[in-house]
């Protein structure tokens, strides 16, 4: 290692952050996913542009492939890769996959089923001159078919955010059949790989590897969750040491997965992957700590990540506008038609289930890492690639705009203000636990519920231990639908002290809905916790919330921010976006 | 890059961040410094142990330096020093510099000069065997000088904050020595380092890089600190992105600082450094963020760069006993000598100086890093190198026990009601901001300070502007020396919402101390905030404080846990620890 080596490595990697981050900043900014912008950078400062305009000085910053500064920068971005998905992998709650169970399958098996026969399909009708191996066209549709069925998991939880219905029933489906999706595509690609890369397909090799990769599955959710669980427990009980333990642990298991998927053949990103859901599924995961990994892989690690994709090929050259559209078409139509004829057979009415298939149409990050590594297998050519590329981009792009639109319905400001009054108001809170705030909301509701309240409390508490209604920025919204009730309720109380109710941002709870729906009144309910957002956005609101003293001055405050158009911020927005 | 060499490197980078983490644990549970446990494990795993018992596991996992696999790791590497130091230079605060002038600057001034002077003798009287260019032996004496005067900021820290002095005048004293010493320090060696690696010294072009160097600093610290601090405000004015931009500002900021450092022919690592003061001197960069940065630089980087460096050296067979005595001696002797004469200079009473003396004697880890950079620069033998680094350990494992021996003296349990009797309770503060309830606590001394009350006002809050006082779990302590106070004066605060005082946790106060001290009365100071510190720590106690009516109620509160003997847990406690 030169002293020439270090300074093109540290300079490469500089630029290709700062424009990474700054063009990723433009994307946000112009309504598109934060990973357009990062890619973005990789092809401006590739052999795209910056190799047209510049030659000798892209030549000089990063190099052939072959060259030291490539290699150390190589070193980076393997790591930023396996983190990248490592947090996508704790994305995925088993718990929620398990309670949805029903719908959420079949959301997901006609999700994937679709777009896999689509891409197979595809794959059998190219034409020889877009194969690099024409002989194994076989395997090629196979690729291509598991490919479409992938989805992004950040991207749509990103986009559920925006929309202010990440915690609603509709967002907790699309979430769940989007991590069965990612599990069984990832699983499917992984075993793929292998026989990909060897010049024949060696039956027993496929099956031997499927064997291990399965026991490896297993092995971690099965032995590893309950032993990390009981580990982190330990851990997290010194406050002082817990963020670094923790922080270092989930790196270094990450990067043994790694190793060890990479060592069975197939590749390193998916051993991060299974840890990813190892380490979120557990109990003891502080939102704190995950929060701290989840800042730094995002802002540090996968802009230069993304960025670098672009270094690795010409885009203008290998832009094959016939196979971009058509890529682009059949996931898109496959998609959405499996994803909505899914939701439709699970309960949802139509217009509903069209959106939960546009949601899970978003293919964003993970498409684009399974591109590549199928591009460095040798498995696709590069124009391949770069539609792939470019579906990813396209279907995350409209993915949001087309589920709001499909979602948009005459929202009443006043529903807030109706619902407390038939409701309750308890202006001050003296549980000390989540469980306390809901039972003592529940008891202020006793009137309403009469005999149904034993059961209500009931099913809030199940609700709540499946996935926290914590929202951030001192509010929770617990709640849970109720068989029996005819139009919804609501109880509002307000805790000086706060309550824990394990938010992203670690705050207690102050002010803390409770909410209880009629069975399946989605678009309803999707409205009220729109309108909560809304009405609690402002920390002012929050604050004065605290102080109020009757139900009037509580609604003059809910009723004082009607036109801010977006949920609280939530740290969890800015995480789910890569 | 082959499948192979991605497998070999994330191995080799999991067992460097296993064996470090591990390691680390166990230094650190018997007291030692995490360094020590971090540096062991490159030595088990490099070329003195697994080298010796498995030499074809040892050469397939970490290769030859030329390999790939290796460069990977280098690319790591390269990037956790440079932030290593961003994270060291973050540390350094130049208001304490500048508020503490004249006792720093002569204690900073003799623990530079005492330990230069013995280096250079030392580096004059070594045989020429030690030596690798005999016929350059004046700049290696003027290295070795440099060497034995550097301080280790982060280790001094950490043993302050373990002995609850962090904040007390002396705590202050030997910080601002030790940053006035790093920065002449790292600015001397990092103009020593082209000469040396030249064949000859070209005068010509010292005296360029000296130049340009100084220009750096310059713009940095003059031009650059202002501009970040502005961009840093606006940044922070978003609450949902700030945390990622906060991030990826710092880590480009220092990219590009280390580039630029490494062009103009000083080490990469001098650029990392300075941005790091300019980083953390901005009244903007929100505790969180700092937080952020260094959980993840000192659990997933730092432990991998200690432990690769036992990867450059045989300390089996280059340990020269001799050698490593005579470099310790020198070191510590002169370094001891010139700290205590020079804070006895400034002001303090024999035993307060030598314990100043043996708190800035700590090498830590920034020895280690000055001694690997001379070594790869081919200015000091394999020897030497192990005799630095075993002087850094040793100086760094014994500072903090002579300290605490020093300062010992018979605390006074009741030290802490007597205050509150004599002085002021406030059990419900109406304050929202720091400021205003250091007025208000103020205020409830009117009686005590007469017309002094503006005087003392005045001074907490410069104080406070100086350097938060705020503890961190809810307890902040401001304080200040009254010129013309006869004994000391305390008022305890209580507020149930919180007061925001900067705190490393981003919690509000909620139990706030006024403490104003006579001028000089050091060691009374430190037992003072040492006993809040005692009674506080327990989030119990803090809660009861919260709902305490009468002033006999909180003084059994606060008498109620005697026997902890530690400072309430701060997270800077383990941050400074690398």
């Amino acid at each position: 290692m030169t002293e020439h080596d270090t300074l093109a490595f540290l300079l490469s990697l500089a630029m290709l952050l700062t424009s990474a981050r700054f063009l990723g900043e433009l994307a946000r900014r112009a309504g598109l996913p934060l990973v357009v912008g990062e890619l973005s950078a990789g092809i401006v400062l590739g052999p795209t542009v910056l190799g047209r305009i510049a030659p000798v000085a892209q030549a000089w910053l990063f190099g052939t492939s072959a060259s030291t500064p490539a290699k150390m920068l190589d070193g980076y971005t393997t790591v930023a890769v396996v983190l990248l998905l490592v947090v996508a992998g704790v994305e995925v709650n088993l718990g929620i996959v398990r309670k949805r169970g029903k719908s959420a399958f079949y959301t997901s098996i006609l999700g994937i089923l679709m777009p896999l026969g689509g891409g197979v399909l595809l794959g059998f009708l190219l034409p020889d001159s877009d194969l690099v191996h024409p002989e194994r066209r076989v395997l090629f549709a196979i690729f291509i078919g598991v490919a479409l069925s992938i989805s992004a998991l950040p991207v749509i939880a990103k986009t559920l955010l925006d929309l202010g219905i990440f915690k609603t029933d509709i967002g907790l489906l699309v979430m769940a059949a989007a991590m069965i999706n990612d599990l069984l595509g990832w699983l499917a690609f992984s075993v793929l790989l292998a026989p990909m890369q060897g010049g024949r397909t060696d039956f027993g090799a496929v099956a031997r590897t499927v064997a291990i990769t399965i026991a490896f599955v297993a092995a971690c959710l099965i032995v590893g969750r309950p032993v990390f669980d009981r580990v982190l427990r330990q851990i997290e009980k010194n406050h002082e040491t817990a963020p670094r333990r923790v922080l270092s642990l989930v790196v270094l298991l990450a990067l043994f997965g790694a190793s060890l998927t990479q060592a069975i053949g197939i590749h390193a990103v998916f051993g991060g992957f299974i840890v990813g859901i190892m380490v979120g599924d557990s109990q003891h995961l502080k939102e704190h700590n995950r929060a701290t990994v989840h800042e730094f892989v995002t802002s540090i690690f996968a802009p230069v990540f993304f960025a670098s994709l672009g270094l690795h090929a010409d885009f203008a050259s290998a832009f094959d506008l016939r196979l971009c559209t058509l890529v682009f078409l059949v996931a898109t139509a496959a998609k959405v038609v499996g994803g909505t004829l899914g939701s439709r057979l699970g309960g949802f009415r139509w217009r509903q289930s069209l959106s939960i298939g546009f949601g899970l149409n978003a293919r964003g990050a993970m498409e684009i890492i399974l591109a590549l590594l199928a591009m460095e297998a040798g498995l696709i050519k590069v124009q391949l690639f770069v539609a792939l590329v470019v579906m990813a981009l396209a279907t995350s792009i409209f993915s949001g705009p087309m589920m709001k639109w499909l979602l948009r319905g005459d929202e009443d400001e006043e529903a807030i203000a109706a619902l407390l009054r038939r409701g309750a108001w308890v202006p001050d809170l003296r549980a000390q636990t989540a469980s306390e705030a809901i039972e003592e909301l529940a008891n202020a509701l006793t009137e309403q519920l009469g005999e149904k309240k034993a059961m209500a409390l009931q099913a809030v508490l199940e609700r709540e231990a499946t996935a926290s209604t914590g929202l951030g920025d001192q509010v929770a919204v617990p709640h849970a639908s109720i068989e029996g009730l005819q139009k919804p309720l609501m109880a509002l109380g307000v805790s000086r002290l706060g309550v824990d109710f394990n938010s992203v941002d670690g705050r207690p709870a102050n002010v803390i809905f409770l909410l209880l729906m009629p069975p399946r009144q989605y678009e309803e309910e999707v409205r009220i916790l729109a309108g909560i957002a809304r009405a609690v956005i402002a920390e002012a609101s929050r604050e004065k919330l605290l102080r109020a003293a009757t139900l009037e001055e509580a609604l003059v405050i809910l009723g004082a921010e009607p036109s801010a158009a977006r949920p609280p911020r939530s740290r969890r927005a800015s995480l789910a976006d890569i």
